[in-house]
């Protein structure tokens, strides 16, 4: 039994253009479905922003994806889920899903219990992974959640390899390393390109068994669980559409052929004020 | 002669917190003046945004400003002076002074020709570097101007020593020495801090000759010299004060007290929605 409902797209939120590595996973896992994705590039990054400013950007930008009458709503930025899961959430009549719990989960899941975070300084200052481990049940794990102000640009500038993203990328696994994480969380959307370097910089310092986890493909299992159970899957047999709503259109799209993994302008690109 | 026009302050206008090296720079010259401040840190940084949305965020910030009853408008931000300063200048019964001509005229004045720009994305696109010399009639001066998107975070966070710095700006000086200049200026308002930095680098590189400009003295003598002309003194003799509006209040003050050299709470400091 499917309804009209059903046939509205899943939206997916996030403050840049990261997100897009959900969007990709999402299209792999779902490819009947059709997906409206909102950037706010005219106000990315919310990282460094208050709590307040966030909440109030995560709704309206909300508003303008219920115009696009989505049946479920993913937040792709982990700064959002941070601080916007639990308002979205309680006034949106759909499922809101947020992209820290999964990868804890799947961490915790593998047995992890000490977890390194990479996060926005917004994420770090939180408290949300502490609260989401608790909430699991997984008082047994702890979150070790640091803030890496330098990581964003370096992603958005595709500067994956050299010398200078290992240097950044050292400074923020040190002081991990010296507190025995087991496993290093990717805890920002754009941060999914830079797990081969995470992944090459921890084997350079010795440390090659500590598990690296992006938030991506654990988001994108929930999504589905959460489509199946809530029996949200479209009726039609055709190839979904992916729809692009950015609030600010880049000079360059070549960021988001990074993010999503082929060229965007194969879908539908408008720009939307806010 | 003054009038009440001459009481009201002086409005200084950037996108982050970097423009408060400008306020710094104009309360030493002009200490009996008042002045408003306004960040919008609440969107910053507006150098990898399209030139509409810049458009949009600067007229709304002219607007706050001018319910501060400004006499002018310092734009601090080079971004904010690349694409918006000919529209809020037609637009504001006030004198509009921009961050961009002035280090180029500093510049061009020493005799330097060949005048390598580090600014923001939005500016290297601007072309309003090559408009601004040949506004000055300085046809035999050229400017290379390079977009350094690495560099905002690094000023922004304070890492203004060690390998990381050095090799960032190493990355962006080694093409613009490539192209033979005899000058850098520091086109964007967070990297006076990084001068010495870039002189260091530059003495590095065996080019210790280059002359490193920032653009804060050139353009807080600029509006000196526009308040004497348009007669614009205030006619008070106590000590003008300092006030600091901005979009987004930020968790810590350190970068704002690094870019204004003493503790910002010593000044009046509040928030305003845009």
């Amino acid at each position: 039994m499917t309804s009209l409902r059903n046939e509205g797209p899943i939206g997916v939120f996030d403050a840049g253009l990261g997100g897009l590595t959900v969007l990709r996973a999402l299209h792999e896992r779902l490819p009947l479905e059709d997906f409206v994705f909102l950037g706010d590039t005219a106000r990315a990054p919310y990282g460094t922003r208050g709590t307040q400013t966030v909440l109030n950007y995560a709704h309206a930008c909300a508003r303008v994806l219920r115009e696009h009458r989505i049946k479920l709503l993913v937040l792709a930025s982990h700064t959002v889920s941070a601080v916007a899961l639990e308002p979205l959430a309680g006034e949106l009549f759909m499922p809101v899903l947020g992209a820290i719990t999964p990868g804890l989960s799947a961490l915790h899941a593998a047995g992890k219990r000490r977890i390194g975070v990479l996060a926005s300084p917004r994420s770090a200052l939180s408290g949300a992974h502490a609260r989401a481990l608790a909430a699991l049940g997984a008082a047994d794990a702890e979150a070790r959640v640091l803030a890496t102000p330098l990581l964003p640009a370096l992603a958005d500038e595709g500067l994956l390899q050299g010398e200078l993203p290992r240097l950044a990328l050292r400074q923020y696994l040190t002081p991990l390393l010296s507190q025995q994480v087991d496993s290093v969380l990717l805890g920002a959307s754009s941060y999914p390109l830079l797990a081969p370097l995470v992944e090459a910089e921890l084997a350079a310092l010795g440390c090659g068994e500590i598990t690296v986890q992006d938030g991506v493909a654990p988001l994108a299992d929930a999504v589905v669980a959460a489509v199946a159970a809530r029996q949200l899957a479209t009726a039609r047999t055709d190839p979904g559409k992916l729809r692009i709503v950015l609030t600010d259109l880049p000079e360059s799209f070549a960021a988001a052929d990074r993010y999503l993994g082929h060229d965007i302008k194969q879908h539908s690109i408008s720009a939307v004020d806010l």
